[in-house]
C-alpha cells in the first residue's frame, strides 16, 4: 500500500485543477488517502500539508493507522482549537475544492457562512476528484482484493455440498458468510445473494427463509469477502438435476457472453467495448431486454466504484484497475442466470481473480 | 406500523413550516415515511401527493412494499418521464424543503440550476425535519424493537458458556452474531463489540483475533439485533475469577449510575437530566473524566437517532420514544466498564426492553 504515491498523485491533480487545497468528507476517500478508517472524519490536503480531523473516540486509532500507513497526515482531534489549525493550514488557499457529490448542502453552507466569509477563498465544487485516482490499484490493494477473492472461492467450495440437501436460501447465505469468516474475511463484501428458482430472476434478490434450493431449478449465488477494507465480487449460477431447455440455453448464452466480455478486457480498451462484447451476444440471441443491468463496475474500497462498465461508458481501462464482468439474463418465472468474475486489467489482457469453477450442473 | 399517521404528521409539519413540499433524499427517512427500503430513491411529499422515485432494480419491490405499508405513495420508476411527473406534482409549490443535512451540495446545485431555474420556487434548507418526527415510535415500531432486544438477550444467554473457555474476542463476536441470526434476526444492529482486558477501555473497540477472554479480566459485550430494519442496543460487562479491586469498584459505580439514569427516564423529563443522573454519580466518585461519552441516544431505524441523551441536551422525552442509557468508565490498562439498556419512555417512567441479567462475575 503506497500512501506516499497516493498523496503525490492527489497533489498533482490539485495543481492541474488550479486548486490550492481540497477538503475531503467522503470517508472511503479519506481511508484511501490517509489510511484512517474510522467512522467520522474530514481531511484537508494542501500542497505541503495533510490534516486529518476526527473526534475523541478515534484518538489513538487515528495516530496508529496514520503511523502504519506512513501517509504523513497530521491528526487533529476535534476540540476548540481545530478551527484555528485548519484555517491556519488553509491560510494561503484561494481556491478550496469540496467533494460536491459527498458534502452535504448544510456543511457547504456552514463553511461558506461561518468559516470563509471573511476570507477571500472560493469554495469550488469538485466531482470524483479522489474516486478517479482510486481506479488504479497499487500492489497492496491488488494483494488484498486477491485475498478476498480467494476467501470467497474457498467458502463456496466448502458450502457447495449443502446445495443438494434442499436448504433454504437464508441457510445457504449464512453458511457462506460463516465460511468466509472462517477463511479469514474481516467481513462480507455485501449481503450475500442466494436466489433459488424464480427468485433468481431478481438481480438483487434477498435470501428468504421460506424459499428452498430445489432440484431442477436455477440457483444463483452472488458473494464477496472483505479484507482490510477491500472487496471481492463473484457470481455463479448452478442447477441440480434437469432445469429445463430454456434455462439451459440461458446458461450457455450467459456463459458465452461472459467469456467474450472477459476476453475483451485490456488496458486501453474502453468500457463500452467490454459491455458491448457481452451485450451483443445476448441481444443477437434475442434476449437483449432480459439483460437489464450494466456489465460491470470497478471494485476496491467500495464494492461499486469507478469505472462504469456499461453501455456508452467512455471510461478507458488502465493497467492496475480491477473490474467485474457480470452479464445476466432474467426471465420471470423461468428464473435468471448471471456469471461474474473480478478481473485485474493488465497491459495485454486481464488476470481473473475469482477462481470458483463455472460448472452449471452440480448434481 | 401506522404509515397513514406518519404522513399526516409530516404534512402538519409542512404546513407549520410554511413549506408546500419536501424532497427527501435520506433513505431511512424515506423508509419511515413510505415503507420502501431499497438502496436508491427520492421522495416528494406535498399536501396531497407522495411520489417515490427509484430505479429499475426496484420495480416490483417498491410497488410491493408501498402496497404493504399502505402509505399511499405513488411509485415512479426512473426514466425519461420522471422529471415531468415530479415537476407536475410540484407545479404549485413555492417553497420546497430539502434535507440540507443529507442532500449533497451537488444535487442541490443541480436542482437549482436545471430543475427550478425557470420556476419561481425557492429551495429551502431544512434540518432534522423527519428525524424529529421519527422520535416517537408507533406500536409496530415498538414491537419490532422489542423483538430485536429479545433476540439479543437469547443470543447472549446461548453464548455465555463459551466465555469461560478462553475464546478470542472475534470468536465470541461471531458466535453472538450467528446466534442472533438463529433466533431470527434479519441482521446485526452494528458490529458486535467484544472487548477483553484492557481492550475494554476503548469504547468502540473492535473484536480481535489475537485477544483472548481471560480469567481475572474485564469482558465488555455491546450488541444488538435487527428486525425489519429496527435496531436494539445492549451492553453488559462481565468478569471471570477476580478482576481486582479497582475493576470491581468501577463495576459497582457504573451499575449504580446506570440504575439511576434508568430511574430518571419518564415522559416530560429533559435528556440532560437523564445524563446528569448518571454523570453526577460517576463524577462524585472522582471518575468524571473517565466517562468520556454521552449517556445515550434514540434507537429505531437508525442505531443512533434522536434524541441525544447528553450533557446540555434540551430534548424533552416523550411517551413512545426509545432511548439507551449507557454510562461507562474507561481507565487505560485497567480496562473499561459499560452497562446499557434500551428503554421505552412511558407516561410514568420507562419499560426496559433489554433483559439480559446484569451479573458481573460469571465464574
Amino acid at each position: 500500500m503506497d500512501f506516499i504515491q497516493r498523496s503525490k498523485r492527489a497533489r498533482e491533480k490539485l495543481a492541474s485543477e488550479k486548486l490550492d487545497a481540497i477538503l475531503l468528507t467522503n470517508l472511503t476517500n479519506i481511508t484511501w488517502l490517509s489510511g484512517f478508517s474510522g467512522s467520522a472524519g474530514r481531511l484537508v490536503l494542501t500542497e505541503d500539508k495533510m490534516l486529518l480531523v476526527t473526534d475523541g473516540r478515534y484518538d489513538g486509532q487515528a495516530q496508529e493507522q496514520i503511523e502504519n500507513s506512513q501517509s504523513g497526515a497530521e491528526v487533529v482531534i476535534e476540540n476548540a482549537k481545530q478551527k484555528e489549525k485548519l484555517l491556519n493550514a488553509l491560510s494561503n488557499a484561494k481556491r478550496i475544492g469540496l467533494e460536491a457529490d459527498d458534502i452535504s448542502w448544510q456543511m457547504q453552507r456552514t463553511l461558506d457562512a461561518e468559516w470563509f466569509q471573511d476570507k477571500s477563498a472560493e469554495l469550488v465544487p469538485t466531482e470524483g476528484f479522489i474516486v478517479e485516482l482510486r481506479r488504479k490499484k497499487d500492489e497492496g490493494e491488488v494483494a488484498r482484493i486477491k485475498a478476498a477473492a480467494n476467501i470467497a472461492d474457498q467458502a463456496l467450495e466448502a458450502v457447495l455440498p449443502l446445495f443438494t440437501k434442499e436448504p433454504t436460501e437464508k441457510q445457504v447465505a449464512r453458511e457462506l458468510e460463516s465460511a468466509m469468516f472462517e477463511f479469514g474475511a474481516a467481513g462480507i463484501s455485501f449481503e450475500t445473494i442466494v436466489a433459488a428458482g424464480k427468485n433468481s430472476a431478481r438481480p438483487h434478490a434477498r435470501p428468504q427463509n421460506t424459499s428452498h434450493l430445489k432440484k431442477d431449478e436455477l440457483i444463483l449465488i452472488d458473494m464477496g469477502a472483505l479484507v482490510e477494507g477491500y472487496h471481492s465480487d463473484m457470481t455463479r449460477t448452478f442447477t441440480i438435476g434437469d432445469p429445463g431447455k430454456i434455462q439451459t440455453a440461458m446458461y450457455e448464452l450467459v456463459s458465452k457472453a461472459q467469456a467474450a466480455g472477459v476476453s475483451t478486457v485490456k488496458a486501453g480498451v474502453s468500457c463500452d467495448e467490454v459491455d458491448a462484447a457481452c451485450r451483443d451476444i445476448i441481444a443477437e440471441a434475442g434476449y437483449g431486454e432480459a439483460f437489464s443491468h450494466s456489465t460491470g463496475h470497478g471494485v476496491g474500497l467500495d464494492i461499486h466504484e469507478m469505472p462504469r462498465v456499461s453501455q456508452g461508458s467512455k471510461d478507458i481501462l488502465q493497467e492496475g484497475e480491477i473490474i467485474t464482468v457480470e452479464p445476466g439474463v432474467y426471465l420471470g418465472d423461468y428464473g435468471g442466470v448471471r456469471i461474474e468474475d473480478t478481473c485485474l486489467v493488465t497491459k495485454n489482457g486481464c488476470e481473473v481473480l475469482t477462481h470458483s469453477e463455472k460448472k452449471f450442473n452440480i448434481s
